[in-house]
């Protein structure tokens, strides 16, 4: 068993829903894969997730600090919101280590995270930053659609003002060596998306879809561009993936065609990592009713793409 | 007959798909819906739209300047340009004269508008001005889904600082309205949409949701109403109607869901105001491959409405 083959598991903020879907996640892999897996987390959390959703946990290797042991759940504080991070360092520094080739990330409380002193938007901020990737972006892959954002957590009002024809193009680019590489498309087609309405409907609506989008939308050697769609026509339309201005431009669309099935994945970083598309969901957690289909999803992925790699 | 039972029907732009999606509504409307219509346009065009669609055009009332006769499907210019605003203005001054109680708009060219001297960025703009109408509100109704705006033809840029608790709660109101009067819903339930992604995740991601949103989501003694939602997660849940910030968040979803049997709808007329929920389609104008069917349901809403008015 080669190091870069080694898939780290996560276990999230152990407050959330984390547990159980990990420990659904598990329970269905096939034991070649299992073999293959470190899950990062509290045995505790990880042993009540499985109770909760009636499975059997197979036998798994873990790196647990016990930061995470006393956790309840649906009822995060200080405590939850800093093991959660401390799961998430320890798999990036066996990452930066090279002891595991991808990472596939439950959910933490970005509001527990931020509490614990975590300096990051997000997982994909943190990521980028510890490993070292200058540019990286966050595509969403679901059964239907696959959706990259140039933009991700940036309040609407700041959205114009981070875009960037250097920017789009970077995520262009990002997403075009994904699907030729990660996916095994060949010639793919890739549809931008504009960012006003009727995509500035020619300078009429706001100028950054003629000033900043549509220069950005050249078709190279290895794929096609086309842009800047209109954004409410754009997602009918059948693209191998596309790229959205801001958050929800991309992931209201994904959300509502692929339901629970999309993945969220990281471009751009030296390792695979991929993750399932919700939160930690409290208000259920611990329920055994929480929807592991997204988690399983990502594992999938993360094992298909380390074998492309 | 009674005078505002009569429904008007606006040709848009000659060069456009106007004339043939209009050719092939009429051809569809049942005899004493045809008695209550007036269309707004020229002859000639809706004359080969109806070639084009392959349908026979009833006999229906016309008021036809003779200012779009020469247009040329695919091909619009400042004539017809000029020529859509003629038959929206006439329309209009019959609904202000009291001898229609609807319209319903095929689609117009903005950018020809502009050219043509239209000082407004649609039909609903210009409605609201004409009919001395303070506040309105673009709905979109489709069979899955209805959702109104609470900014229209915005620069994205500008969406956060134009929105207001005030706004937001005049958009609540008047879909409440609608709901109750226009479509029959008893105790209807809306769902309004936060604008920044995660609904601004307790203040971490834009202040908007917390500061301007929130307060304007106060259930009333006639409708329940909840927000602001997350928006990736919104458009997911059930709601009699969704209260979208922005064009774009509120016409993915709509489109998606309902694809092309969407209506656009304005709220807060003294008269009934329907359209499809597309554009002038240049590129096949005149092809007889236009598809009629949200112009078809826009009629269908228009005359449903106004009898229940």
């Amino acid at each position: 068993m080669s190091a870069v083959t080694t898939l780290g598991i996560t276990l999230g903020d152990p407050a959330g829903i984390g547990p159980e879907i990990v420990a659904a996640t598990l329970a269905k892999l096939p034991d070649e894969w299992i073999r293959r897996v470190i899950v990062y987390g509290d045995r505790g959390p990880l042993e009540r997730g499985a109770r909760a959703m009636g499975v059997t946990l197979p036998e798994v290797m873990m790196a647990s600090p016990g930061t995470g042991e006393r956790a309840i759940a649906g009822a995060p504080d200080e405590t939850t919101g800093a093991a959660q991070i401390g799961y998430l360092e320890t798999a990036v520094a066996d990452a930066a280590a090279g002891r595991i080739g991808a990472i596939v990330t439950a959910p933490i409380s970005k509001t527990w995270a931020k509490r614990a002193g975590f300096a990051f938007p997000g997982h994909t901020e943190m990521l980028a930053d510890r490993l070292g990737a200058r540019d990286v972006v966050m595509m969403f892959a679901g059964p239907t659609m696959k959706v990259a954002l140039a933009t991700i957590h940036v309040p609407l009002a700041d959205v114009p003002r981070t875009l960037t024809t250097f920017g789009v193009r970077r995520t262009i680019e990002l997403v075009t060596e994904s699907l030729l590489h990660d996916f095994g498309i060949a010639a793919p087609r890739i549809g931008v998306v504009g960012l006003n309405p009727h995509a500035g409907e020619g300078g009429l609506i706001g100028r950054e879809d003629r000033d900043i989008i549509a220069p950005a939308c050249t078709t190279c050697r290895t794929a096609t561009v086309e842009g800047p769609l209109v954004p409410d026509a754009a997602f009918r339309m059948s693209y191998d993936a596309f790229v959205a201005m801001y958050h929800d431009q991309g992931l209201i669309p994904v959300k509502l065609v692929d339901f629970d099935e999309s993945v969220n994945m990281t471009l751009g970083l030296p390792i695979v990592r991929t993750s399932p598309d919700h939160g930690t969901a409290y208000d259920i957690a611990g329920k055994g009713v929480a929807r592991a289909i997204s988690m399983q999803r990502a594992v999938e992925l993360a094992v298909a793409v380390l074998g492309r790699r």
